[in-house]
């Protein structure tokens, strides 16, 4: 379970990868494995949530990270960006965001 | 606090505005007072969570409805479509995506 609170203090990324429909299911896939085998076990990681929009076009993982340096120090790591290509190479593209969480209802 | 998890049934929907960065805390003011005032208050509202990039051109709402037919039912709702039309105003661009949660970790 995931937790979403504005006074968490934690950054939070929405990658929202756009796929060809018939690529969505191992595209998920990939991305969870990805989440399991590496960015788990990344200092600061918070959670990852992936979802499969209803036309099957677009994959949006909505992640938290402790911190800003906690999510910029995965990128060294090569397990991290070998997954990353994997992913990218399954996608048409992708469009990671970085967010604050302002506000909370209820 | 809003929980994320993948068994819960709920439809996601993530709304990304692209926004003038001076723009983007009277957008965040409207889809705040939007949820309070109206749609907190409509069948089937579980949450939504609002965002602002670190650039600040994107606000991104994370919100979940308890059943596609409660969130359809909404947009008959004219004071819903008057705040839709608020924020759309202010707005470069809006692109609201339905999803289904598939994968929470941990």
């Amino acid at each position: 379970m995931t937790t979403l609170r504005s006074d968490d203090g934690y950054l939070t990324l929405i990658n929202t990868f756009t796929v060809d429909a018939d690529h969505a299911e191992e595209l998920l896939e990939i991305l969870d494995r990805a989440t399991t085998e590496v960015l788990q076990q990344q200092p600061g990681f918070v959670s990852a949530n992936l979802h499969l929009s209803d036309d099957r076009t677009r994959v949006a993982n909505y992640a938290q990270w402790r911190s800003r340096a906690d999510y910029e120090a995965v990128f060294a790591n090569p397990a991290v960006t070998d997954h990353m290509r994997q992913a990218a190479a399954i996608a048409e593209s992708f469009d990671p965001i970085v967010y604050a969480l302002r506000h909370v209802h209820p």
